[in-house]
């Protein structure tokens, strides 16, 4: 196991990656929700779902859950289900996008009723992470409008900042806000949070306990996404990530998928800048399985963010940091390839044998029968999903 | 009325722009679909909805169908219906997206099975159009893969082509075949047909009766959409326009709304390259109307392409000619911009009042109480929408 | 004259665009560069031509120069002459892109030596400022990478911060620092502040006297770049324009151009947040002419902001208000184009002739003979271009 | 050595990658073109350099020149020159964007005597052919138009296809024309050939000694390049590959650097489809050097690609295939990516041996001292470069 230090594997050890309670129901695009046999019918079974992920990988802890798709009567008892199955609870995700009344704007809505009513949403989540003993209130916002001239841009983002304000206020002493933006989609002309810019600004203005949330599929067309990690930890506001992978939009692949060198850019400028293992930066996926099977699309994901956490940990630091002072530009590219090109994966299925996990976690979940299973035992209900 | 040359208004007299009856019904993102009271119920009502447009701008004189979302007991009666209404059933639009069979594939899927499913459709879209008297079957197809390694580039074209072919051997004489290309969505990784050139050379193997049909919406950022219409009409093989804006992806936004001038340009090579009410060129609206009301959405799209037509029909093509020829660029550019920003506007209204049409056709619809009158009317049922 | 209020009229009055004194000079891409007869070979030819632009439009009081392809032995000799013409000296442009030292890097290079050099060539600026009397330094940094690994993105960030903080120090009360940003070019992997993010997060960090500066052609395809306006002048931190347009990457071409409709949303977003005609915001081109005339180019792109500007305080803003309260969005919309669609062209060409100016500004200048004169006496000597 | 079979060692062996003369000459943006110390001053000494990368690599046989660049008294000896170096002399690639005629056009000129001249230049180039045993012209066209209203698309698109005839017509019995596209640059609104398509198009009108170029950089954002691959492998018209990489626009990097899994993709469909080892298909780089050293540069762009060949070699192809039928997502992306991830460097470097050349190409070019001793040797003169 010489591929990799004593430090190197007490990072890997450390590493956690949250899962989105909504990555196991059924998702798709505007024009089809292909329907999976076996897909849970209630947050309990979500929570089953992402246990089988924990326990062949040991790298997904906690689920994040989203309000009110993950609405309980009792989340006493739904935490006391997770930790029966070996997993937390994580951050909670507010949703201002499916209420007809939300249809232009909810937190910049011009109408106070509307605006009263996200804000109370979200005093609601702040509600529910007490119960749940989550620490982040995660806000995406769909808000936007379609056609120039449709949406005051001024005006929603003032309103905008005194919505958050009245969120922030609420936030207990160990809790914290955490403003996600997204470059387009669902509003086609303007997005009321478009860019780091916009949601570090925002944060800023709120005080200490709001960071702002990267999703690696949230940007335009060539931006450079690790400059974004680099630039947000540097100011001490990355607060968390959402991972996936995209070729065109927000196309919500599995992290890694689509640009795995990029994967790498990123993990390296997370390590670079302190953000691996640190409590401020919370890793999750965020995540769509359209075509693929979900738990096992799951565990192919957290492996991929493992195994390229693990790539960018063998950069030769010292040797890159004198060739990038000596200018040697081949020299410093050949040993940051070098490491991405490093094959990792004996090492660490080797590694993942030493702790009593499965060296091919994805082989091992399949011979389980767990989709054969669920796909028998879940009949009858409603198939949870987008919209559900 | 002297903007216009009487053989400029005989132009714009003639101009016709088919509406599909699919943007009377609910449509939206993957996040939400916002409903509208007064929504059609089924296709006798989308028809009426277009009939309005059509009374009011006299632009819009037929109505495509989507199968099977217009499937209808008898097609003599719809077609009764329509005519009843003073408009024309056109271009039937097949539907290979919304089938769970068709998760991988359709034309191009593996399974000989679902090909012949997916051609079987096609053949009775046509038999369909026998009945409607339609000329235009369009293909559209959703088919592609969302990872690499998913499915095989190579095999799914040339069983694209083995499917097409069967297709293409049922139209009558005087029937045609436009298949549509998209750079991406629902598919996000690879797509069959993602550009025009891979839709021109299927078509082209298929013989005269196929064309392309090019979607404004669907193109990479930054192509130059009126240089594809160009090389389209040059190559004999525009057969039609899906009309529609877009900031992003394919956001299927009212037409000329979010690049007034690119629409300019577009129309300006269109009348450049004798596809101006030429039969062979079909103009369609292929619109979402997620946030704003349909029937006056349908209005105002295609009274912006016709004002846009106007624009592109005043460019003084000798002297852009000349100025063209003599390497003067600005000169050249002035002369386009004139028309581009001559405010054709009151001159239209004039002449739409000299045929007996409103001045303002928006204004007129709105007072004509219509949409209260079907929000009062389409009460119970399940309103329309994509998937419905 | 009934297009423009009082008001309108006034605020047109004090409109002022600065010139780029290398507008004048030759411009090419990396593969070539044409030549002109009649280019400018020194910074006083560079003045007369710029001073052209301001006797046939009185849009362009102002010229800003770059340092060093604009050094003369005596500025205030410099000054003198400019103000002969009618034109005053403006924004300094400072430039470490055109030395081998820089090829690595300035403010931000890993050697200090460097950086020395970079930061002392600033305050070189700014000595050059206190003899012009210009009050901006505008510094756009060339500096990034090409190949991942080659630099160290954070420790560039920090030095880039300390850099900027020495220039920073040596500024005058009334001088400020514009620190612009760009996507990307000519480095292609990483940029040191390839966005306003960047830029904001820096100049914040400064202080009161610098600000950012948005050139319309640096963003990633797609952007919103009017957002952008609207969120800097929230900020209080949008310090100066560089107008020019784009299809695909930073095109420079004349402002406008490319897409009429975005410059419209900009400057209506100007207005709305007050930064027209206020002192806080400098407006200025930044253009390059490759296969246009030099003069013309300029005086087309002048009369391009400000026929757009007169669009864009047209917008009738009670009733858009009004419409944006109710989520009209398609009275919203229409009340946004009518302004757009607005042919304010006849009404500016009186109320120049009212000012006695001409009414075609164009004609009227390519009717003096200037281009002829020009070539005719400016032969010998070194044709000023990009590098020269 | 394992990991290959004997026949892709067979296949590895074959393989064959032109580099370009220019490579070796200085380069860089519209800003800067930074110098370096030993670069070319003749065509002898580029082809002397070129040698080194065959030498150390034995990938790259063959040499292509850029005319006028590359002219010579006596191509006859610089054929000999070349040959004691043990390498050939390989495409001609024409030049019409570095003349002052050519500022609006060469073979789509409005002005015939233009047309005469641009076509005159490729007569002379196949002149060249004959004399340098050459068989493949190569067309890059930098025509185009800045602005709207400039030129007349289609009129330029007529001409071209006139001129290219005329080209054509003088090709010898084993002579090609291959002509290459590009989304944009040095044109920035409209380029007359800006997409396979309309080389396509082009070149299928010719006749079968016409094919199309793919520069891997030339795309529009977002552009699946391998399904193109895919496309003109199984329409019969890929005639050869400009091999580079790009994170913005047409960046010109080393082969490899910006996104490996899409090299890897790339390269997977050219054996999918018979194009490796395939007379058919000419493999040549297309870089530009610009901060990173020349020479080693060329050595690690050919072992990028010989690298990730091999990768692609090792997909299993079988159970590929058995996964895509199946409709198994995961498993197929699994067997894919587990071949990208493969660390093929160790057995490539042992199998570099066991054929006498360097298991290290960069480090033993390094330690031979060329780039010493050329910057010592070539002292005076003029460097070459682009425009030399």
């Amino acid at each position: 196991m010489s591929t990799f230090s004593a430090d190197q594997l007490a990072q890997l050890e450390q590493q956690a990656i949250e899962l989105p309670s909504w990555a196991f129901g059924n998702s798709g695009t505007r024009f089809k929700v292909f329907a999976t046999p076996g897909t849970p019918r209630d947050p309990y079974e979500k929570i089953a779902d992402a246990a089988q992920v924990q326990k062949f990988t040991a790298l997904a802890p906690t689920v994040a859950l989203h309000i009110p798709w993950d609405k309980v009567d009792s989340y006493d008892d739904l935490r006391a289900h997770a930790e029966g199955l070996g997993v937390q609870l994580g951050t909670i995700n507010s949703n201002t996008f499916q209420d007809d009344d939300y249809k232009f704007g909810a937190l910049t809505h011009e109408d106070a009723a509307v605006r009263r009513k996200a804000i109370d949403h979200h005093l609601e989540c702040i509600d529910i992470m007490h119960a749940t003993g989550s620490r982040d209130l995660k806000i995406w916002l769909a808000e936007g409008s379609n056609y120039p001239g449709q949406a005051d841009l001024r005006g929603r983002q003032d309103r905008l900042q005194e919505s958050l304000q009245e969120i922030y206020a609420r936030l207990g002493d160990e809790q914290r806000l955490v403003l996600e933006y997204k470059f387009f989609e669902p509003a086609f002309y303007h997005t009321d949070v478009p860019d780091w810019g916009t949601s570090y600004a925002q944060v800023a203005a709120l005080g200490d306990k709001a960071m702002v949330c990267l999703d690696t599929g949230h940007h335009a067309p060539g931006t450079n996404i690790e400059f974004i990690v680099m630039q947000l930890l540097r100011l001490g506001k990355l607060g968390s990530f959402d991972f996936n992978s995209r070729f065109y939009a927000d196309d919500d692949l599995i992290v890694g998928a689509a640009d795995p060198f990029q994967l790498f850019r990123i993990l390296y400028e997370v390590i670079r800048g302190g953000g691996l293992n640190n409590p401020d930066v919370a890793f999750m996926l965020d995540q769509c399985h359209n075509v693929e099977d979900k738990v096992p699309g799951q565990i192919r994901s957290v492996l991929n963010v493992q195994e390229m956490t693990a790539r960018a940990l063998v950069v030769d630091g010292e040797a890159l940091s004198s060739a990038q002072r000596s200018g040697d530009v081949l020299e410093a590219n050949r040993i940051f390839m070098d490491a991405f090109y490093t094959d990792v994966r004996p090492a660490l299925a080797e590694w993942r044998e030493s702790r009593g996990l499965p060296a091919d976690p994805m082989a091992a979940f399949a011979a389980s029968g767990y989709l054969q299973q669920i796909a028998a035992d879940r009949v009858g209900g409603v198939q949870a999903g987008w919209g559900a």
